[in-house]
């Protein structure tokens, strides 16, 4: 298939970053930055989750976050929201879309969430519902869908048995998640070949860990089998709960910057979001993983003064 | 062009690497570090550097290392060299290659080794003559070959006036090496294409730097025009001198892990290889950028007790 000339990006980091730091941050630098990222023209922000806010209380404050943002572009904001009660929260603060997550198997699904998978799908028929009252679209996420970390490989059979109850739903589209990025391109190229012959009408995004260091690269692959909607992180934040120092989320700029390379549109102002990844940097108060917010763009120049260098 | 079903890896680590440090890593711990990459089936290292001694003091003992190798196994041992005086050393030292460099752009070069473009090819007639009586074989590297962080962009017809040069001097094989971490997929399949046609009997080596976060997205893509020999440093050792909080080189368990999941044959043992990866970061007492070293391959599988998750 033809590679897309123009893809979606999703911002996860203020749901999937933030999520899974330890330190709460502040309301008002949630909101800054959002707004931010709103501004350098990111199509469609995870902004944050309806949970309950003894589970995740990083994100207690989501309604208070949502109140503050820039509703005046065409930014779509999207929450997360796990059962009936999120949605009929996420539904009266007014979000753009809704996002509901699964796992493809059974020991992920049943560790995560404590349900199994058919219990999951039962769950999100209210969640359909409520949200169709509202007139609010819902996009479904499959978690572990190109690796379970306690199973290994997911028959492509199960992904479509998932996604073809999602579309029963009238969702609009469907995520493929590497939750412990364990995605590898025959892995993706299997998987999404699969549920573009068997589930043409659900539009394919693909959240990649860079777990293993091939995050991006499965980006390729994903582009190449014609799939236009990827999420990122800013900074790279987020993280594998099975590999501790290894980085999590693939990080929005270093794809910004990919894609823009490869002339593929993405309607994000880089050097913008890399402003957007150095103030998450203060906020968080450490290094971030990702790597174009340190060297820049490639055609920044440097002067012969600037530093004695070495061969290779 | 096709796919090749089996690289070369040339592992650049105590060379590429250590260089960049500025801390001596003893002798002995060099010698134990190349000698586990020989045994993890590493086809080629660059162990060392016969420069001088006063320049990069962190490799002044590249005969003594040499001479603690593990001689046994068809790993090639080769060892850049800058001049005339290094090629005598490296030829009575007994290397299997003398790699030699050269940038690309006249002001890096300039700036790198004191010396115009065409001042760098005619040193090289020295060294070819003292390399081909003593049986040894030349591969010639252009630093800076995929972008210059002085000039911006590099015209590729530069690149085949030194590969010319290199051919006439009989080397066996082309590296270029993306120094400071600019090349991007267009540029990489613009220079291996016109290098193939206009000089096709140089075998063409790439050397990526992490620098921008696209390494092995990079490597996909040299792959997919047929290229099959890769630099790598182990943990992802080295840096660039422009970006000085950015990865250096693409990491080499990074890489063998990719291309087994690819199906591609490098002759590394992943396991041991990830020891090693381990053993440099204890040497080195700091993190490693590699990521495969701390997450593990894909599929070794945890115990549902190991860790909480969340969504995404």
């Amino acid at each position: 298939m033809l590679r897309p000339n123009k893809i979606e990006i999703t911002e996860v980091g203020p749901r999937d970053g933030l999520q899974a730091e330890s330190y709460f941050v502040p309301t008002k630098e949630k909101i800054a930055m959002i707004n931010n990222l709103i501004d350098a023209g990111t199509p469609r922000i995870e902004f944050s989750s309806f949970v309950s806010p003894r589970a995740v209380p990083q994100l207690a404050d989501v309604t208070d976050v949502l109140a503050g943002l820039n509703r005046s572009t065409d930014t779509i904001l999207a929450a997360l929201v796990p059962n009936a009660r999120g949605a009929i929260r996420a539904c009266e603060a007014g979000v753009d879309e809704i996002i509901v997550f699964m796992s493809a198997s059974e020991s992920h699904n049943l560790k995560n969430v404590n349900r199994t998978v058919d219990e999951s799908l039962a769950g999100f028929y209210d969640v359909a519902k409520i949200a169709g009252d509202a007139g609010i679209p819902v996009q479904g996420v499959i978690a572990t869908a190109l690796g379970c970390p306690f199973e290994g490989n997911v028959p492509v059979e199960q992904l479509s048995y998932i996604a073809k109850q999602y579309r029963e739903l009238g969702f609009i589209g469907l995520g493929l998640g590497d939750t412990t990025g364990m995605a590898t391109p025959p892995v993706v190229q299997k998987a999404v070949r699969h549920l573009q012959d068997t589930v043409p009408e659900l539009p394919i995004g693909l959240h990649f860990h860079n777990t293993r260091g091939i995050g991006l690269v499965n980006v390729l692959v994903g582009l190449d089998e014609g799939v236009a909607k990827y999420d990122a992180s800013f900074g790279g934040m987020g993280g594998c709960p099975f590999a501790p120092k290894a980085t999590g989320n693939i990080c929005t700029e270093d794809l910004v910057y990919l894609m823009q390379e490869l002339g593929i549109e993405t309607g994000i102002d880089l050097t913008k979001l890399i402003d957007v990844a150095k103030y998450v940097e203060r906020v968080m108060g450490r290094e971030l993983p990702g790597q174009l917010m340190k060297a820049g763009p490639r055609l920044e120049l440097h002067s012969m003064s600037d530093v004695a260098t070495a061969a290779g």
